[in-house]
């Protein structure tokens, strides 16, 4: 399978530079007969576009997309759907500069070793514009989770460099401009923000993403646990180098008789386990966090060497996130919904046949 | 791809329920001419081996790996490894109250819902004895990253329950009965755990796994970032919850001065990504933590139902271990091992034709 | 994907060589709930096992077929259904004067060059034996397509060498040990194949595979035809070097009237594209034909080369069938069926949710 | 892996609609450093391109293609490569008349069933159309075989009709608008086609591939096969439905002591395998031949049903092509490069360290 694709069976494949001519994906796997349209898929991209949040990069990208192919009469047909979004907002000049060297914390050393050539106009297919395309893409499976399996996707940022909250809140978190599930701790957030751009600095965060409705049953026990592509999904994202489910981390801590999920008749009693049990889902909620790193392109000036290994000291020219955390929640949504639809498509294609009732409350029912 | 199968390139798909007839694993993409033996095998699995240690299950399971294809004359010949493992230790009558049962914490609920229908006996394929064959697999992927690429990988426990050590220390872990990196936390160790298991209670656990000697140039930039595709790995790992690379959730509450790994003449100063940057290595140590939950299976009754829906308590009998992660040092090393033979393939396909000299102390070498 | 992998969802994977310890299989996304008994495998192996008729080989292997897991109480329980074929009948001193030499018209010479390495004993996994694994796996996808599908397969050798019939009666071939659509030619190739032996020599053959109560609406429309998919899955048998879908080749000599099946309401009017428009089923019987090559083990010696380049006569000893065609019946019948119940779970995955109608005979219906 | 997506290490993904608003491809796993022009990509469509022969359909689309991603300064990234042909020519009014019919020998019946919607503008995603892609990914694959491993591919068409040679001659073809091996056959394929058209009706047609100078070593011995996977790849392109290897069915009928290609130490004394052995590349020219049914959209009327089960005849206007077998060539020649590069990559990534020297002439080396 190509690097550049994600999933088995509801797969998205993308390409595309940052300051490339389009970024472009197509989408397979698509089951027929749900609508689609270019408005539903901007919609998501608009949350994640650069210059929607004041707390963001200054840069403005419209980042529009076009439905080329697998729609027709406004539901899709089954064949593959192509997307494209013409890149429009590139200042490659500000990337001139950066031509023969490698940006501390960037992929730039790894690209040039790799492949020995390097796109170096805006980090070229190593920037995080590359996830405009797993926005739109996310789009079309959250439409198909929902129309199919009644399933919903939220998220919400938990934590802002040193600043954080145990709440869960995606309604919240859409009306502020941090995307932060507790709207108390914005004006903290502000001067927080506003001292890292002062100091040419930059921070991490923590995002939570929750998946709504999912029946018990998707998943599969072993290299392919629910948890673990959903780990796989979260940690692609640009910047992300840890992923809970669950309790997560914390669970170490914890002893058996805290951390197991009791049930009673009317259901489980706790959700330590994130609704996933043996790498399938539980039908309670999903549940899991990411950590992403501090962007790198920031202006105070970085250690480095340049291609003939002479030392230097590097800055990041450019407009850039002081937190790529705060518009990376419809990232992190969109990739929740691409693996959990490939796992319902999964499952319906091995265990299509089998009868599902509920096991809760028969009692009462019967 | 099947869902028991790990791997692009180099594949391990595996079979096998904990009281069933026997585990099995073909092992696909081999390189050919690497040496390779059942006393290889062995090794390794004698590290993860019930009854290795007095901490864990008192249960002993010789588990002893045979060789029937793919290897002749001692060395590996490019067509797929099967292995073998027969199941002798099944006390299968352990189980037989549990039948008609949900074991809080174990996935004999969410396996009833998906396929309509279970093998009780020890967890069936949801026991952590599906793990001896990544174990096996592993040490074949170790064998080949030492003959082609000299990488060698290793870990240790970190923590276990509330007790932890910020050190990383493999060669200690290997000569202590909890693989732990800090020896001299041993007693409070065996105190703890004694503790548990007079309290008929377990607990969880952090493991961290390194890799030595990879070169950069290894993984994909976008959804089969390394990062990405060594988390999938680790997180299906019966148990584990959380997966960290580098830094992993201590980054969202850095800053980009101090998280960004700067660079120097003679290399990398610092290594926060874990030696993973754009999701391709960077020629440092790659460093990966997991969380472990706690047993589940434990001798304290829990609150479930039965598959009528009637409210139940559960004793889990059988002999378990009070924390799976003390023996679960040699899968993680195997899961690492997997993925990065898989990226090393993959890399060698993609870009064999790159020269790539170091670029760091070139003016040395000059 | 693994090389010794077939299928994307139901999956199949093989290892073991000819005169290795075993060889074993491992079938993955098996549907739970249905019925597989060794017995049911047996007896498809007991088609293809040497020794099955008079006019193959001598060679009498037992083939007796151990399933290890997957199956509890007599159902598939989802998980994957591993088997295992200890070999017994090896006789590896036949093969000790092949050791250095390249039989020509096998793989020893590719073998050698691929790997640098090469199982010289019996052909190594580039044996026909490697095919004893398809047939039962094949088993336990005709389970499946019947249980849950009601779909059939069925084939029979239409051409030995120069004898041939324009005839299709599986149920005929079943009865005479050629296994020939046409039982009154069986005389004339008693004769021939006795010739054959007689004079040193081999041939080939043509088998056909139908499929019956195959949907409209199996299989995809680009790259994964339904004609291509069982294209790939027949080419890949031993000596197999040509694949006809419907009329096949006689296609490029007819015109379009000729060739495209005309519909009426009660349904098509003929079916010169074997069952299959567009890369999809179109509810009739998907027919196919194969060609396979003369077998390359005659006792006739021929020119080659030995592995220090010298000029050689190679004479295969060893107890070989005269035409492998004869036994290959249940292999392409085995390749079919997984080929079908992978694109009809692929379907499922996909369309589970289309309502399907019989589009004929609608007026008389109403 | 999607169903629009062809190749496991070298893929070419692909959308788009014979009447909808573009065609998109994306090529991932492309090798670094390879130097890649639109140009380049243009001549090989403009082999294609309907209007390039007045034999052909008269339509005439200029099938621009456009490059996107993944070339920087003249040379693959190692990024995905984006590729997008905006759709011009389209008539769809021709087509409106068909949309509530089954034409019969086209894919409309079964997209409806399988699907339960068809874009029925020009067959929309069945239609032909659909191979520009594959002839532009094909270009880039060439010309990495090229750069890599000076290895070619070339074609020509064998047959149209009844009208057959038994020649090999890609040049020829090259310079006759029939693109046929034999140009002393041009005047009779003029009066045929002549007739054809006349007569409203339309013909099949072989063609025949090779690559040359492909190495020993390339292709997977069971599933992989390169036989296998070359006629998945051939048997996937429209209308194709027949492939054969070397002397494919023709080998039915000979003798072992005649099919099996004899060694002498210059090298093979014939190529009956077509190259192949043991699924494994010789080293010899690599042979296909592929068969092609007669056109389904001829303007004599056919007897089928609409959607609503009423019996009908039907007229297939538009501009079609009488022999579609004579566009054709350049799209059997893509599908082989691409499964030739994905055998060279496949192969380098598992045996990329075995020393393979020449078997042959070595004495005379010496």
């Amino acid at each position: 399978m190509g690097m550049n694709t994600f999933g088995e069976l509801f797969t998205v494949t993308t390409c595309g530079e940052s300051h490339g001519r389009a970024l472009a994906c197509i989408v397979d796997g698509v089951p027929p007969g749900i609508r689609i349209s270019e408005e539903m898929l901007q919609k998501e991209l608009d949350r994640r576009r650069p210059g929607s949040t004041r707390f963001g990069t200054p840069r403005s990208e419209p980042d529009t997309v076009e439905i080329i192919s697998g729609v027709f009469e406004g539901v899709t047909t089954g064949t593959p759907v192509g997307l494209i979004i013409r890149n429009t907002a590139q200042r490659s000049q500000d990337y001139a500069d950066i031509k023969n060297v490698f940006r501390p914390g960037h992929a730039d050393f790894t690209y040039t070793v790799k492949y020995g050539v390097r796109d170096y106009r805006g980090g070229g297919r190593a920037s995080a514009r590359e996830t405009a395309m797993r926005v739109a893409a996310g789009a079309i499976a959250k439409a198909c989770l929902k129309e199919l399996f009644n399933v919903t996707v939220s998220g919400c940022v938990t934590a802002i460099g040193p600043i954080s909250t145990p709440r869960y809140d995606a309604a919240a978190a859409l009306a502020n401009p941090f995307n932060f599930a507790d709207p108390s701790l914005c004006p903290k957030l502000e001067e927080y923000i506003n001292t890292l751009r002062e100091e040419h600095d930059s921070c991490g965060a923590i995002i939570e993403v929750r998946a709504h409705n999912v029946p018990a049953g998707w998943g599969s026990p072993v290299f392919d646990r629910l948890d673990a592509t959903i780990a796989q999904a979260l940690m692609s994202i640009n910047a992300v180098k840890g992923v809970e489910i669950g309790d997560g981390f914390a669970l170490a801590a914890l002893r058996g008789t805290e951390a197991r999920d009791e049930i009673r008749a009317a259901g489980f009693m706790s959700n330590h386990m994130g609704g996933i049990l043996g790498g399938v889902s539980s039908g309670q909620e999903i549940r899991a966090r990411i950590a992403l790193k501090p962007t790198s392109s920031i202006l105070s000036p970085g250690k480095s060497i340049d291609t003939e290994g002479h030392e230097i000291d590097v800055v990041t020219r450019g407009r850039h996130d002081p937190c790529v955390g705060i518009r990376a929640v419809p990232i992190a949504e969109a990739m929740l919904a691409l693996t959990l639809l490939d796992a319902a498509l999964t499952d319906r294609a091995q265990c299509g046949h089998v009868v599902r009732e509920s096991l809760f409350d028969r009692k009462q029912a019967g």
